[in-house]
């Protein structure tokens, strides 16, 4: 197979991302062609590009003609990569992109597409003999800018050209590139997206811990920015990059050196209401779709969505009489405030196993459907450095377990990843316990221990509704005496109430 | 405007739904034929037909061509309704049955279709000037015999022309039929959706109640029907469909006389893991589309899929040394009991109106989004009578609500509904609270109460969450000097780490 190498890379997107890739590139010696619709992000961007090391090696256009000439001549294939929103914007990009494209081109996209538009562009690019990867690129700006994880997805011999040029810019975890082919199609955007699905539950159980401690024990921020950094250094939590950044941000002062900047930083998270942020969505949706039970990602979402209302928060409190505020406690002795930061501690981590595992049973479910063959633990890989959901002893976990049995469609049938639910359940209980006691919101850590108990029941209540269903819709039941049956309709109705 | 009075009616589809349907036409004197695409189906049903009074009036057929002629000459328009799967099957049986369609003929669409199918075939059939009404059959097959809710959408001319008809079949409520012209393209089928997602809050709500009762209290099943039955009889609950067949059901003996038939009952339900249920699926999909909250919808949702694998909760129940099933409880003194039993049924109450308003708040959004004009009264107004979410004291209030304020998008900024949650939270929290404690499945009630917490959120931790998502995404924020603020991106974005 050829292999193309590629010395010039033509960005489009001047946005956080696209100018920290654009330095990224830089960096790793491409010739960087940098580009945005909107001509005045060029003019903003390109003073700051220029004051960084390396910038020589980085031009900005506003229009496209220039863009594409400045990549190279007529003949020479050309590498793009999309920073730009989903959708249509993209969409729009390529439309006028289009004319510009000659066989050989590939477009690595790296935004966070919906995985169905990857796979309409890549069928309409390749009429044209223009490959086109969907790419997901994590870990926020800073590793943009200093080497992201990289999960790209699409044609065999179109990825072939491109990985050189990925494990060159990729985060790097025990010498190796954080990249890998993640399967064709779609299949690299849609890993992205449940990134960011398991992202939101973790982001959801962290921010649930969080007033715990600071609101209900008043924990002041530089000893929580203490706390989160012990659980950073070593246990279940060690190197987890949200709990990292989350004691950085608590110790954040002000720029003004008084006070903490966490003080004045509104309780509203808008963008998935807004609709910049497509991921939040498309992992409820898919989680749904695949018929995948996703609750934590789920409560995330929903807990989001409400906190961007913040309005309709405030009148609703008031009518309410103001009863749903989370509750400040004196615990009685100090033994009795450590004991709880330790099962909150263990809480927080349950709950993150709980996010980690339905994202994973949901990447399996889609790979199968999709026959994309996913390699479970390259994911795992991959997102050991430059990425968000960062957490070593998960990572450590679940990779052994990937290793061991590659086809596994629920994760927590694994002999590990069980064992440590059983060993950290009772905290989270305990948690959730306390935590209901004191009205503090805990939307993720509730709904993960009730995902727990009800995955684990051997006896549900669900005969009551299987019961209640063939009722009135004659949906008809299984005995329990013919043992655990299949996931299809049983063979017994009762009219019990005639038509 | 031409009304058209139809006096026959072609059914296709003869399941519990079709053929009950049959039987309703026929006592209200219209002449029915009745088709299936499997004749084995018409082999079966027909006989069980003819031994219903005025069978009469009922042919069944098991070709398009003699089906379609026994409607009526060329000329004639003719009426059919549809009750088969939704999707594929409903999108086959129309592709047939198009050859004989004609100018002037409509189709009901009764089945549980996703709105844009139904949307996608009203345009399809324009174009024939076939009309095709996408209409929403609740109250499963009892009420298909004895008079449905029924919520019919698609063009008003149509519309108009099958009013009457369905005003002669639909169930009634104060001398009025419960049918009503939802508004245009897939609204009908999109409110039954909708109905179809508070019925599995609901559902997943009085199973949690249930196992509390059975399981946790030991109480047994003729008791627990004495329970429900009350619960049924006045306050918040009365005559509520699933709480007055629930108490049926645990009555109810098994045919051998011997032992009640709740216990042979497996508890898995399956029909939206085997997709013969869509309703489900599409109602968590469309909540997180439209950015409407509804965590007691979803988590029934998550319940159900997880408890259809039962054999993998098996398994998992094993693996975790079965620690996660409910706990059998004395309550020391009786009245402590009463109590309990009188917190459980406020409780059920309070997330039934949680599972309501994450409904009626997701019609609203999309009745808006969509430019439908759905009247929200409307919609409580036919789930009156004929349908499985009946709830008395439930609509009473929402049909005030909504007579009040026709434009409401946030329900439970409706004074009458924020003051019944607050009235009724407390219970809602200490049930949860003992649940918690006694290891039941609580998926639904514990969603509901922190749905509530959250929505009610002065001061939500969201501002860590806010925070750490500027940290890694630039993701911006709004001050807390800023005040409530609207659903937008904020404007300050702090370097938390240099990129």
């Amino acid at each position: 197979m050829s292999k193309t190498t590629f010395s010039k890379i033509g960005i489009v997107g001047a946005g956080s991302m696209g100018s920290n890739m654009a330095l990224l590139f830089a960096d790793h010696d491409f010739q960087v062609s940098i580009f945005d619709v909107n001509s005045s992000n060029i003019d903003e961007t390109l003073p700051h590009l220029k004051k960084q090391k390396n910038s020589q090696n980085i031009s900005g256009y506003k229009d496209y003609d220039k863009f594409v000439s400045s990549l190279g001549s007529n003949n020479e294939p050309k590498l793009f990569l999309f920073s730009i929103t989903h959708g249509s914007p993209a969409d729009e990009v390529l439309k006028s992109l289009s004319p510009y494209l000659k066989k050989g081109d590939i477009i690595l996209d790296g935004g966070n597409e919906w995985y169905l538009n990857s796979e309409r562009r890549q069928r309409e690019m390749k009429e044209k003999g223009v490959g086109y990867i969907g790419m997901g690129v994590s870990g926020g700006y800073q590793s943009a800018r200093r080497g992201p994880s990289i999960s790209p997805g699409g044609e065999e011999d179109v990825l072939e050209k491109v990985m050189p040029v990925l494990e060159k810019v990729a985060a790097q975890w025990k010498g190796k590139p954080c990249v890998t082919r993640i399967g064709p199609g779609g299949s690299g955007h849609y890993v992205k997206m449940v990134h960011n699905g398991i992202e939101q539950g973790m982001l959801g159980v962290l921010n649930e811990a969080w007033e715990l401690l600071f609101k209900c024990l008043s924990t002041n921020l530089d000893e929580l920015a203490k706390i989160f950094e012990g659980w950073n250094e070593a246990g279940e939590l060690k190197n987890t990059f949200l709990v990292r950044i989350g004691a950085e941000i608590c110790a954040r002062k002000k720029p003004t050196g008084t006070g903490h900047l966490l003080n004045d930083i509104q309780d509203k998270v808008v963008q998935d209401a807004d609709n910049s942020e497509g991921t939040g969505v498309w992992s409820v949706q898919e989680a749904a779709l695949r018929h995948v039970s996703a609750p934590t990602i789920t409560s995330a979402h929903f807990y989001r969505i409400a906190s961007a209302a913040r309005g309709e928060r405030l009148q609703f409190f008031d009518m309410i009489g103001g009863a749903a505020a989370a509750k400040k406690q004196h615990l009685e002795k100090n033994e009795e405030r450590a004991e709880f930061i330790e099962d909150l501690r263990e809480a927080v981590y349950c709950a993150f196993l709980a996010s980690y595992c339905q994202g994973m049973n949901l990447i399996a479910r889609t790979s199968k459907d999709e026959g994309w063959g996913v390699k479970l633990k390259e994911c795992i890989r991959i997102w050991r450095a430059g990425c968000i959901i960062e957490s070593e002893y998960i990572a450590d976990l679940l990779e052994d377990v990937f290793e061991k049995d590659k086809g596994i469609m629920n994760v927590l049938l694994a002999e590990k990843i069980a064992s440590e639910i059983q060993r950290t359940m009772p905290a989270l209980k305990k948690v959730v316990l306390r935590a209901t006691e004191w009205d503090a919101h805990i939307p993720c850590m509730s709904a993960s221990l009730e995902y727990f108990k009800y995955c684990a029941g051997k006896h549900l209540p669900a005969m009551f509704m299987e019961a209640q269903l063939d009722y009135f819709g004659a949906h008809s039941y299984d005995l329990k005496s013919e043992g655990a049956g299949e996931v299809k309709k049983g063979s017994h109705h009762t009219e019990w109430q005639p038509a």
